[in-house]
Order: structure tokens, then C-alpha cells, then sequence
């Protein structure tokens, strides 16, 4: 099994395992405590604090551990916006950040408070200017990902930070961290050890010396205040080992694992057709690629790819318990089914790449062939010079494809839009939130008009939405 | 070193660790994804919800996982007082919570609401009748411990649940899961894996089917919608994994720890002067107990049983960083100063706990002969027919011990208390919170009498207060 989906978790570390290990026979006892066993655990809880802080650049007195990443993010958004409420409750935020950031924006605004969520462009990434002028004089937090977690691309921290002036920055690290050197400018900054080969069960939050801040859970004198609860100094120690471990490794390997999601992003359009590579091709991580296939369940294609020995992750709604699609791809306005992301350990075997690149035509061809398209020529399937509904004057040719989920909309869009000739109209009726992403990126794939939405009463349904489609070439 | 504080923290247990590592190899994987790693940490997942829920005597789809005790206490709490607030905002708790507990009242008192503390008597033991009155119609959650974690007393839970009404009751377990069994009649139940010999980072919040819960912190879609953030997998299979094996052992080791504690409980006021066993002697955990030495400074009695091997933990204020004595024990109105809780481990050895007795007394009285104090007649110490001040009508004999921390103003207030004949007065200054506690109790212990508290500034200080004493008896 090749495990290409270090962006959701890493096995851990060799020397997290070690480290743990030896942790848990050393440094079990309660850290608080008098005794010896109690200092020993003092003793190597001040010594993982000082390495994580060296390793990303901050002070140990500056870094408190939560229990995960997602801990880190909520107590250090809350803990921020509380503490700067003064100053006003308004938040800004990318639209492509964790889904934790966009949580604590939701549970804000219902709250009485209010967010600006940050267009990105196609390319997932945020403009420093746009951004800028999100701010408000009641502006009591920016959040700002290091780099995003579905698509690799990396984002103009420093750029941002600049225009910030005086509103502190919260940067999510949780992709860079220990990977590549983090970027200037933060105030408050997270992570999340089980993303970088630590164990699970540890975050980071670390807070810049004269940044306001106040505990929006009830606090207690662990972790100077910041992060209630027993302190888990094993796993802290393996967390901190494996941080140091893996930021030399990175060191070594960043280049190796770049060239070789290279080879993927260029190499993945000529064997596999009617694919959308996306995110940032120049500005991005090292080790994490993503593309959409056409027409293909992404779950399907997931099950596939698992049995030819292949763990990824897909953003595709149908691979999701919300049935919606991931909201990073829908921000960048690009296809979200079939979706595959790739995400290379430090070590990736440049074989099992070169396998995977073999395997993927093979197994999307695999997927769709049920579909019976002719993707030698795609969207042109049948009777090229249709002459029944949608022609001329005539009302749109209507699909109907309500109840039917994703990539089954597009599917439909595909198969029939031959029917009507060059100048005629589709209408799609579809009840599938992913419809709406995906009908207009397929147009843009396929070179043909996208018009816009109406409701579906308007066609004679009882729900739903009609995409409107023009058949721009024959194609 | 024996390791007598499991109250604290429980060294891992061997299954625990096993199933640790297994689960580091088996389940390391994000039990959220499709792939087949993914699938296998699932179902590990799901396994050990289902023993949890099995040896808790709930039901898998009511337990989630947290990543402390406290944790838990801290969503449960605020979740079930949100759940619940179309009820009112009035919370009700005993005055010997957990800290966890307590905090999260303040933060909710803060915030608008309203909390009542119920009383406990001197046992630290809640009293049925007291805790009903204590409910109003807006008491949106009743919290109550299965048992005292200072003091080992053992709460009246059921029949406290059953005067509840519809109120829920929130049953914090943390002292007792895994080691006995659980009281009956809880709405939501927390408690702690480290506690019972499973690993740091993992907590349990139960919640009953039905009963109203609304998260306090913005939710994702993990642990049912009350836990947000990555799931512990590795952790909670070996969490799991020792409370099924620790309660089968409990289920031998009770009996046994509970005689050792029973002979603590009765040796130590024979082998120690001036000493008070505090708790129910019998509704009470079988493997804690907690006793207070009179003129003893925790801190350095802590210390010097390190030296000797016993790693205990205590409540008095000169071992805390508040400087602020257990509220436990200031709830119970008893000595709070030289306090030693003593919790034995499942299979604590005999000899072990022979020595300690055997210890004890020395180290007590090494601890306390730099006093000058003459235990054998304690009180009597000097001119016991003292002609001072403080003799007949004139003011009380003063005594300045402000600015000198426990135990030195109750030291000071033995050794000078016979320079004034009986029914004279001692006017004891102090600016040490422990004092308010320790004073009175050590009038208890000592058959004199307390009068009561005034301003120290009638007494020619600029600050602090103080406490009255008659001499009732030459002692």
C-alpha cells in the first residue's frame, strides 16, 4: 500500500514512536505534581516546549499545547476575538480556510459577531490587496493559512501580514509546519503534530509575547492559562522529537518530493482525459497535488484506487458524510468530482509515483467506461446534429436530473448536449449542491457557454435548479 | 519509590501499553477516510467505544471521546446548561467539585448565569435534602461527583437523582470509573482514561439518549457532533483496552485496598500526634485516604516522604501555585495545613504501605522539631500559667503573623496560647487564607475555643485579619 495522504495524517514518526515509548516510562506522572516522577515530567514537558518553539521560530513561553490542531484553531480564534473585543467583533478569514476556521466564523456570527470570508482566485489563492481591504476599524482578527490543505497552495502570509497593521494575524499551520520554513508576520500561530508524524492527541498554539488574548473556555494554570485539562506530556514529548526529526528531513527531501508532484501535475493531463489539475502551480507545497476527473464518482474512484494499493483523499461530495463538496474547490470556482488529492510522505518512493501514474488512466477509464461516453471525443456522444427539443426557438432541451447525485448531473449534461445543435440550449434540473460547481466547470472544460441558473418550476419541476447550458461547437 | 498517588495520574497499565502499540501499528490512520487503513482505525474505533459503553453500563452511541477529563466536564457542563437553557441559566453543584467543575461554574456566573453551591458536612459527604433544596424551576443541570478525588468520600449520587425531577445530572466520574462501580440515575457522565491506568489525552462525556445537549464550541461531524477535532484513535483503543482490564482487577484488588486504607486510617492518628483523618470512613473510595499533621508545612512534608519513597499528593496551600488551600477541605471546615492525600494503585503492596506507616512518624516529627514545640503535651508549650497580656480584662494577647505563610501562624498560635490563663484571649493576625481554615480547625483538634474573625486593623495592623481564640483549658 502506497499511503499518499500525509495531508490528513501521518504514521508516525520512527522517532515519535521512540520517543513516546521512552516518554511513557520516563515522563507519565502529573507534571504538576512535587514528587520525583512529577518533576522528571516537568522537566521533559520544558524540554518539548523549547524545541517546538525553536523549530518554529518563537519563544517557549510563547507555545501553550492543546489536544489537536482543531483545539489549537477554536481557543486561539475565541481566545483572540475575546480578547480584542474592544476593539470590535469582526473577523476576517479566506474562504478556503480549514473547515475548523470556518466553523468558529459560523459559531461568531450567530453569536451576534461578523465575518468577511476572502475570495480566492482559480488558483486557491488569496489576493494581499483583497484581503487589505476586508479590514475594518472594528477588524479583531485575520486568519490566514500557511498553505491550503486540499489543493497545496501556498499563501501570501507576509504580503498580508504587511497591510495588517495594527489586527493581530492567526496563521493556520497545520500544512507547513515542520515541512517548510513558516512565514513571517504571525501573531498567534497553530499546528497539529499528527499532521507532520507526530501521535495524534497533540496541537500547538503558540501566542507572541503582548498579543491580547482571553480564555474563552473556563481556565485553569496549565498551560499558562490558555488550554484547560491534564497535560499529555508523553505524547508532547513525541510530538516535539519527531517535529525536529521531520524538519531536517524536510530539508532533504522538499526538493525530491517537488519534482515529483511536478511530474504528477504535468503528467496526470496527457494520461487521463478530460482532467483539471488545481491549485497554485508555482506557489505551493512540496508533497501535495490535486486534480478533478470528469464524469467520475469520486468515491468509486477512491475504492478503486484503494485496491490498487493507493490511500488518497478526495474533496468530491460524494465521498463526504455532508453531501457537499469540499468548499476549498468550490471557492476556486473548479470541478469538484472525481476528485483526487495526492499528498507524498517525506521518503515517497519515487516507484510507487511512477505506479500510480500507471495505474490512474487504467482505473478512471475503468470507472467510467459504464458510462458509455466517447471520451476520444468527449461530449459529442450522440447524434451530433440533433434536431428534437432545444433547437432554434424552441424551449431548452430539459435533463432531468433530480434525485440524481454527483458526477450524475454532469454525466447527463454530457451525454445529451449532442442533441441540440451549435447555438441551442440545455437546461440540467438538478437537486445536487454539486451541480452548481460542477455543470459551470465543465463548460469551461469543454469550451461551451455557461448561462446561469433559474429555478427548475420554471421547467416544470417541483424543486430544484435548472443550469443553463449553450452548446457553443460541435466539439 | 512507591508511587502512592493514582488520585493524580495512574501509571500506564500493561494492557494499556499493549494495546498502545498495536493500535500505533493497526489504527494510526484518520478513521474518517474510505481507504482501507482508514476503514481499520474505524473499526478499532468503533470497538472501543462499544467496551467503554459496555464497562461504563451505557450505550455505544451515547459515549464520545474527549481529550481529558476535564475536557469533558467542560462540554458537558456547557453543553447540557445550553441544551437546557430555554429551562433557565441556574446551576447547581456541591461545594467539593473538581476544579474542572467549579471553573466552569464561575466562567457561567460570569456570563450571566447563576450557580449554587451546596454545603457538605464535615465528612465532605453532600447531604440528599440539602442538594434538592437547592433547585429552583430555572435549574437547567444538577453536577455531583460519584466520589471526592481530595478526600475519597463517596457522594449520595442516587439519591440525589432521584429528588431531581426532570433536572439533568451531570455525574463526574473520574475517581470512580473503572474502579467501582457507578451510581445509577446520571443524564451525562465524565471521566477520565489516565485516571484509570489508560493513556494521557483521552476522556469520556456520556450523554443519555433524549437528553437535550447543544455544543458550546462550533462542532464538526466527529464524535456525534460534541467533540470537535481529530479523533485519538491509537489512545482511546488503549483506553479501552485498561478499563475493561482494570475494573475485572478492582473487582479482586477492592477489598484488600480498602483494609490497607482502613489500617492508614486508623494507624495514623496513633503513630502521629496532632493529626486529623479526614472523609467518610465509610462511604468511601477502598484506595484513598487523606489525613492533615497540625504545624506541618505540606510542601516540605511532601518532600521529605519523597526522599523516603512515597510519592503522595496534598492539599494545603503551600503546595499549590494559588497559594490558596484546597477548597475540599475548606468546604469541610477541616485543617487544611500538612495535609497528605494517600491513593493506593490496584495491587499496592502491603509492605508498602507497612513502611509507610513505619515512616510517617518519623518524618512528621523530623518535619516538626525545628518548632520547639512539645508534642507529648502539645499546647501546654510555655508558662502555662502565662500572666501576659491577654489575662482577665485586658485586650487579647496578640499575635503578629503577618506576612508568614501555613503553617507558621497556627505554629505560632500553639506555641504562644499558654502565656495566657484559660478564658483568656489570643488575637492571631494573619494575612494567609489558610489561616481562616486552619485556625478554627486547629481549635477543634485542640478543645480551645474559636470566637471569630475581625479586621486586623483593630489590633494596630494596617492589613489583614484576625482570629480570635480563648483559652479554654490548661490542656
Amino acid at each position: 500500500m502506497a499511503y499518499f495522504d500525509v495531508a490528513s495524517t501521518t504514521p508516525l514518526h520512527p522517532v515519535a514512536r521512540q520517543a513516546l515509548l521512552a516518554a511513557l516510562d520516563e515522563g507519565w506522572a502529573d507534571p504538576a505534581r512535587l514528587y520525583r516522577s512529577g518533576r522528571q515530567a516537568r522537566m521533559l514537558l520544558d524540554a518539548a516546549r523549547e524545541t517546538v518553539a525553536e523549530v518554529l521560530g518563537t519563544r517557549p513561553d510563547e507555545v501553550s499545547f492543546t489536544a489537536s490542531g482543531t483545539q489549537a484553531v477554536q481557543l486561539g480564534m475565541l481566545g483572540a476575538l475575546r480578547g480584542h473585543r474592544r476593539r470590535g467583533a469582526h473577523l476576517v478569514h479566506s474562504a478556503v480556510e480549514h473547515s475548523s476556521v470556518l466553523h468558529v466564523a459560523e459559531r461568531h456570527e450567530a453569536e451576534g459577531g461578523e465575518a468577511t470570508s476572502v475570495p480566492v482566485d482559480r488558483l486557491g489563492r488569496v489576493s494581499p490587496d483583497r484581503y487589505a481591504a476586508a479590514l475594518r476599524p472594528d477588524t479583531a482578527l485575520a486568519v490566514l493559512q500557511s498553505a491550503n490543505h486540499e489543493v497545496g497552495t501556498v499563501q501570501p502570509v507576509a504580503e498580508v501580514a504587511e497591510r495588517l497593521g495594527t489586527v493581530p494575524l492567526l496563521v493556520d499551520a497545520a500544512q507547513s509546519a515542520g515541512r517548510t520554513d513558516l512565514p513571517a508576520g504571525w501573531s498567534l500561530l497553530t499546528a497539529s503534530a499528527h499532521k507532520w508524524g507526530g501521535p495524534a492527541g497533540v496541537g500547538v498554539l503558540a501566542v507572541r509575547k503582548g498579543v491580547r488574548y482571553s480564555s474563552p473556555l473556563p481556565a485553569d494554570e496549565r498551560e499558562g492559562g490558555r488550554v484547560p485539562g491534564y497535560v499529555n506530556v508523553p505524547a508532547i514529548v513525541a510530538a516535539a522529537a519527531s517535529l525536529r526529526a521531520v524538519r531536517s528531513e524536510a530539508q532533504r527531501d522538499n526538493t525530491r518530493l517537488h519534482a515529483l508532484v511536478e511530474r504528477i501535475r504535468e503528467r496526470v493531463p496527457r494520461l487521463v482525459p478530460e482532467v483539471e489539475v488545481v491549485g497554485d502551480p508555482v506557489h505551493r507545497l512540496p508533497h501535495l497535488v490535486t486534480f478533478s476527473c470528469l464524469y467520475v464518482d469520486g468515491e468509486v474512484l477512491l475504492g478503486e484506487l484503494d485496491r490498487a494499493g493507493f490511500a488518497v483523499n478526495s474533496g468530491s461530495s460524494c465521498t463526504s458524510s455532508t453531501l457537499e463538496p469540499s468548499h476549498v474547490l468550490a471557492a476556486m470556482g473548479v470541478l469538484t468530482e472525481g476528485n483526487v488529492r495526492v499528498s507524498l510522505p517525506l521518503g515517497a518512493a519515487e516507484e510507487d509515483v511512477e505506479r500510480f501514474l500507471r495505474v490512474l488512466p487504467e482505473v478512471v477509464a475503468g470507472v467510467r467506461a459504464p458510462l458509455g461516453l466517447d471520451l476520444a471525443v468527449p461530449g459529442g456522444v450522440a447524434g451530433a446534429a440533433g434536431a428534437g427539443a432545444g433547437e432554434g426557438t424552441d424551449g431548452p432541451l430539459v435533463v432531468d436530473a433530480l434525485g440524481k447525485r454527483c458526477p450524475l448531473p454532469v454525466i447527463e449534461l454530457a451525454k445529451r448536449i449532442g442533441e441540440v445543435p451549435p447555438g441551442g440550449t440545455v437546461a440540467v434540473l438538478s437537486d445536487d449542491e454539486a451541480a452548481r460547481l460542477d455543470v459551470p466547470a465543465w463548460c469551461g472544460m469543454r469550451g461551451q457557454e455557461y448561462l446561469g441558473e433559474a429555478p427548475a418550476t420554471g421547467f416544470g419541476a417541483d424543486h430544484g435548479t435548472a443550469y443553463l447550458v449553450r452548446r457553443v461547437h460541435e466539439d
